[in-house]
């Protein structure tokens, strides 16, 4: 079993099942996301299967995509969760994580978020700083309770990937150095008010290389040796999430190897290995359904203008991402390199920039693919424009999950001060 | 008359209320956009004086801040709007601005769009290619009338601005090429769907240069011109908007000299001006408030964590822009560079970077800027973050204009599918 088979490629026309995906544009109208539940499965499984040696939890990165049923179907995989915010913790539960999956992470935790996730008893709080972990013993010792904690230690290793994803050199603003780490797990060890059972690091998004992470594990289980030697029980080793995808033609991280190169960092220890993918699991279960609104060849290009928008998928404004684009009902002619641009009055408003497509008519239904993951959960209502619907569809049914926006729930929360 | 006097400044130390912005910062909680509705009044008389020796009508560029309190603002001080949306349209009614004051811009119109501004009787829509012009005739002629119409001609000039708001360019995705446009203006003259009625150029997004906007002018002043003399009854020359605020330090164009800029274009003829200021009116008339919850001393940098975020401001992430950063309660010490962070676990999670600022304490409250335009309009949910409430100063007064969301907000058209 040296290489489990990856299906870790983009849903392109051999896989991307047309026919039902212009029904559900047609029944659901455009803009839409959809998200293939048999495929959150499929990842899923690959990651369980490639850690399955071990004690490990897969915890959910539930920035990625929030849709409380896609949570949902991740509880019913037995995923865990990871989450930064609050609000990203009640919707987990709201979906039937359960509490003992749940981890907290991120750098700016307000009280209110660290007091609730300590009385909800989720599993440990991801200290990003010395002042965080002050801040979590003393809201622990008011709560008269012992906070179990784990510390992002930042290993300050290059992850070779974009510069806004990066998350794991010294000048970044996550984590805590080695040494400092070494310190402040001493200090909770002695209080009366935390319990150190974890450690963590992540050094970014959309890793293709298993290098840096491979010396990342070294790096952090080091530590681990020395705390371990110190008696501070560590119980779970939680490697962070970051493995990437194949937006266009990148060479990904096969999880067989990635679990590979962690269990080996840790032999002879008796940690559970706890894991967070996101964008691994959604990015290739999704696809954004455009459909075209005017073809425009303008003197010197081929615009294809489209009702979905960077409100609806700001990855390619905002990351200059590549999304692979395929027309549902592709015509005869030849390609042509075209931007496909949204209604936003911005030229940075655009879903992808010389892509080849055959020629289209109005009407047409464009779909973008491996939007599942950062795609509905970073949209806005940019330019008064509503919110997507969200379809799951899974053994060839679709149903919604999410509804489509109106006006009016675009002025609720302000109409009654006029 | 020669030189109005500048309010385009950032409201700094010297202008800023401080006292107040903390006593509001504490009623309604961070993070938090705030607004000075006599700044509004302020901006907007200004553009009002300057082209005040002639027929013209100012439409507030609603994209910028479409918030309904905001509009309803502009309608009491007798502005018009333009929109981009059918949303938009809606939110301008709603708030008190008349039809025949609305004008409807944007390269990607959705049919339901166009008949519903149609039937509304608005100004006219601004026609962004030929084919829309095709859909705009079909349409009118099917509600069995005439559809006001101008043409967006693109002058393809340079507007020196980030690459992303730029828009008069010939690649741009905008406006049609000056002898095309002509051929399109004899089509709808002949047209018994349509009327055209307007010409509409614009180059770009906060423009400092007056140089650009000018050239553009003369252009589209010979197009016009040539109109005329084919009988085509053009009554309203619509110049965009786009020029620029003080974010930093940038020489920004006085109005006065914008306007005698538009004027010697047009000596002799009869025509309305129409401009569409959002970003003058708005940029420096708003901040957003946000608090201090760490500071993080790095292995090389200084962090200062605070509560808002990318979600609530993309513009620095998205834009690289810079944004001037002033606490409300200074403390005595050194200034150091800074890097002002938010919550999301995203690198490119950043409002300021390397800002000298003072010691700060956690609970400190930080101002960011020249907040009032495009900040609010396209913030996100990202990380299930609520999206920020926002506040309306007047006459040294505050009121709520727009409610903070709560958890249940987010998930209400989630919740049923579960």
């Amino acid at each position: 079993m040296k290489n489990i088979p990856l299906p870790n490629t983009p849903t392109l026309e051999g896989n991307l099942d047309k026919k039902l995906l212009l029904q559900v544009a047609k029944e659901y109208q455009t803009p839409l996301f959809v998200y293939d539940f048999d495929k959150i499965e499929e990842y899923f499984n690959q990651f369980k299967l490639a850690f399955s040696g071990r004690k490990s939890l897969i915890c959910y990165a539930l920035k990625a995509n929030s849709n409380l049923s896609v949570i949902k179907k991740l509880a019913s995989l037995e995923s865990g969760v990871d989450c930064v915010s609050l609000g990203e913790i009640k919707r987990a539960i709201l979906a039937g994580i359960p509490t003992y999956k749940i981890i907290y992470s991120g750098v700016g935790k307000q009280d209110y978020e660290i007091q609730e996730a300590i009385k909800l008893g989720i599993l440990f709080i991801n200290i990003e700083s010395k002042e965080e972990l002050l801040k979590v013993e003393s809201i622990a010792k008011t709560l008269n309770t012992k906070a179990r904690i784990s510390i992002r230690v930042n290993p300050d290793i290059d992850p070779q990937t974009h510069p806004y994803i990066s998350t794991g050199l010294k000048e970044n603003k996550f984590g805590i150095g080695v040494e400092e780490a070494k310190s402040l797990y001493l200090y909770a060890h002695k209080s009366e008010s935390l319990e150190p059972i974890g450690i963590h690091f992540h050094i970014g998004s959309q890793i293709t290389k298993l290098q840096p992470i491979a010396e990342s594990a070294q790096k952090i289980a080091q530590l681990l040796h020395s705390l371990l030697a110190l008696k501070i029980d560590i119980k779970f080793f939680d490697i962070g999430g970051g493995l990437g995808i194949t937006y266009k033609d990148e060479t990904t991280i096969n999880p067989y190897d990635y679990a590979q190169s962690i269990l080996e960092c840790l032999r002879g220890l008796d940690v559970t290995i706890i894991c967070e993918p996101g964008r691994f699991i959604m990015g290739n279960s999704g696809v954004f359904l455009t459909q075209v609104l005017y073809e425009k060849i303008s003197q010197e290009k081929r615009f294809v203008i489209v009702n979905g928008a960077m409100n609806d998928l700001i990855r390619p404004s905002l990351y200059n991402a590549y999304h692979k684009i395929t027309p549902l009902n592709p015509r005869e002619g030849e390609l042509a390199p075209t931007d496909i641009v949204g209604p936003i009055c911005e030229s940075g408003d655009y879903l992808g920039k010389n892509i080849a497509l055959p020629p289209l008519k109005a009407g047409d239904i464009l779909a973008i693919l491996s939007a599942g993951a950062y795609g509905f959960s970073m949209s806005s209502n940019y330019n008064t424009r509503p919110r997507c619907a969200e379809v799951a569809i899974s053994q060839g049914k679709a149903r919604l999950i999410r509804k489509r926006e109106t006006f009016e729930d675009l002025i609720a929360l302000e109409k009654d001060y006029l």
